[in-house]
């Protein structure tokens, strides 16, 4: 068993160092060039879904010819697949563009321009979006953008801290909160059925307040016995809260990322708001993918099933960084960290004030990290000490180098800090 | 010679419209389903297409894989093919989703959140645009969206009356204008290039006064000696005018209507703006279709010669309803037109006050026009004169059939309007 860094003398933490060091330099030598900054997919993971392109072959359904104008809503095979999937009703489903970031920006943008049967948020002096954090940098883009300002709430195993989210919808500038309620990006955690009632339960000041529920991993489960998510939207009407919630999805990380199929999830009201704007803003998305996304599938258990190969190629990739971790970092009072059951990511929180320190000495290293702080809002870490780690790209033996320099890194910064304290 | 209708007498247009009636019942008794209503494509343009899905078998180029991530203003070589195609560097060029319409809203949109270098226009009190008439729909209802006040401008030959816009751009609250330059949407007309110049020297009083210069139809001619379209980026910089134009463009009327490519060209100053914003809306657009886009096509002239094939499908089509014209209408003094070199409709003027009831006329005989005063702000067309062909999607003989009991209803509806009055 590691003796704790804290409980460590300088002379003890000196000849780690000199260790460490010494590996460090090994490391350096090898002129390496590895990237953990992403959550992209791995090019066999990209594979599995080729037959994706040339499954079609005739465009012409029911008599109408997906390949020319019009179904604004997607197609009805489509829709049906994603209501299938998420538990919804297909009349709830709107079928979007090639990714769903899109779907949350337009989203927010309409509720600027137009608001949602509420003043335009344009209109008024100041809007407040809550942020789980660690949290997605891309939530965190879209408000900058509109000039939202950020409220952080301390995520934990069960979600975001729930005490904090009620005290603060009180104030009714405060209008919306982003989640990744399944597999958090980076967190990993699945929101546990207590606080995803206590959301469903929530009663804003601001009428107009939105939950994006952003379901980017809803079936990105690394092992059969992942924690489930409760389907919000079988809670929400209990609470007369149908449309306080929008949820996203898409099959960005389950066929291709760039080229998929989203989809957007909400209230008959929302729903309808929505399509008011998307008649001015389209003649409709790209039907004949869709369609290639219908006739690969077939249906939620084709996913499903599809989604375990994917799990097949990622699951050992995870391992290796946990390996690490676990190896280097454990009992020595310098990190955490919790194991993910899916996702992409896992969030490594180091002792404070080190992240940062972590990250550049793995640059030199060559190895690059999504960048230190982007996991908060502007940028801004409080504690500098949240590392997300993105081990789906790299080859598997790139990934078994990354992270330990990785480990190297973290203990090299903490000592630093540690010693010159 | 027929004789104008205005110099017949009551007796002679009775018996006129006994004939016609004799006509028009024998058609209602055919029970025809004709749709005369939207420009689409014919199922034989899209098979024209159909190659586009099987042509690239790796979508991995120059070490950058098309499946994944990234790339967000487009891959460099569809970048290239639309700059050559556009006259304009590919540094001006952004590729955008699957549609244009979508990079026409998205624009307005960010100009409304955030301006463009000026005061965002949500937070002015009135916002006008200058709407040549008869004009597109979907920029009348993208205006209309945004409770942008629409001002007509009435059309001629040339293009839009640059004397009327002249003045009206000296209001400052009059922030900018849509145009289809080539083969316009619906009259068919080529801007000619003193109305290109006079448009790229325009010295409006806002600043942030921006044109839409939808090309829609930039290669959609119908014969080889078709006018050509200035290229206004060309002009713009003598005037230091270089962003008060933003060009869109797709591949909706080359390949697939909502499954092709779109781009929109622009100043450097404003091609900056427009990408900070899709920076925080999206990571990048369908790279995959981009590509086969660009494996399909090759080059300009790629793209040239497929848009002949589809010329030779349109032609007869627009040369049989332009027929019925000339036989039934011609010399009556009851309707006119231009015959068009290009694009995908035809427009009709008749006799004020009688385009709705021909509307109504087609209607109950089985065939669907475009809504009578949809080629017009907020529906209403001053006249109710204007009558938008779109010949393009039925079959030669349906065709034939509609566009001869289109010239039957408007006889009809003149003289129900002559003998009334």
């Amino acid at each position: 068993m590691s003796k704790l860094y804290t409980q460590m003398s300088r002379e003890e933490l000196m000849s780690e160092k000199a260790l460490l060091e010494k590996r460090y330099t090994d490391f350096k030598a090898k002129n390496l060039k590895l990237d953990m900054s992403r959550g992209k997919p791995g090019a066999d993971q990209l594979d599995l879904s080729n037959g994706i392109n040339t499954v079609v072959e005739d465009y012409v359904v029911d008599g109408v010819d997906y390949r020319n104008y019009g179904v604004l809503d997607g197609i009805p095979s489509c829709k049906e697949l994603f209501a299938e999937l998420m538990g919804v009703e297909a009349k709830n489903v709107i079928i979007g563009p090639n990714a769903s970031l899109q779907l949350m920006f337009d989203y927010i943008s309409q509720c600027f321009t137009h608001g949602m049967g509420s003043t335009p948020w344009c209109k008024l002096d100041k809007v407040k979006f809550l942020c789980p954090v660690p949290g997605y940098d891309r939530h965190f883009t879209i408000c900058e953008h509109f000039g939202i300002e950020m409220i952080n709430i301390p995520m934990n195993e069960e979600g975001p801290d729930m005490d904090a989210i009620e005290e603060l919808v009180e104030d009714e500038s405060v209008k919306g909160m982003f989640c990744v309620p399944r597999f958090s990006n980076p967190s990993g955690i699945v929101f546990s059925d207590a606080v995803v009632e206590r959301i469903a339960s929530l009663n804003p000041a601001a009428d107009d307040f939105r939950i994006i529920w952003d379901n980017a991993y809803c079936v990105h489960a690394l092992e059969e016995d992942a924690p489930k998510l409760l389907n919000i939207f079988d809670i929400l009407p209990k609470y007369n809260n149908e449309d306080m919630v929008v949820e996203v999805c898409s099959t960005s990380k389950i066929t291709f990322p760039g080229a998929g199929v989203s989809a957007i999830i909400a209230s008959d009201n929302n729903i309808a708001m929505i399509k008011k704007r998307l008649n001015a803003q389209t003649i409709s998305y790209d039907k004949m993918n869709q369609y290639r996304h219908v006739a690969y599938f077939k249906n939620a258990d084709g996913i499903l099933n599809h989604m375990k190969k994917h799990a097949k190629i990622l699951k050992p990739k995870f391992d290796i960084v946990l390996h690490h971790l676990e190896n280097e970092l454990g009992s020595k009072g310098i990190a955490s960290w919790v194991e993910p059951k899916g996702g992409y990511f896992i969030s490594l929180d180091v002792y404070d004030g080190c992240a940062k320190r972590t990250g550049e000495l793995c640059k030199e290293a060559g190895v690059t990290l999504t960048t230190v702080g982007a996991t908060y809002p502007y940028g801004v870490d409080p504690h500098d000490s949240n590392i997300r780690i993105a081990p789906s790209y790299p080859p598997v033996h790139e990934l078994d180098l990354a992270a330990e320099l990785l480990c190297i890194c973290v203990q090299l910064a903490v000592i630093e800090k540690l010693t010159n304290e």
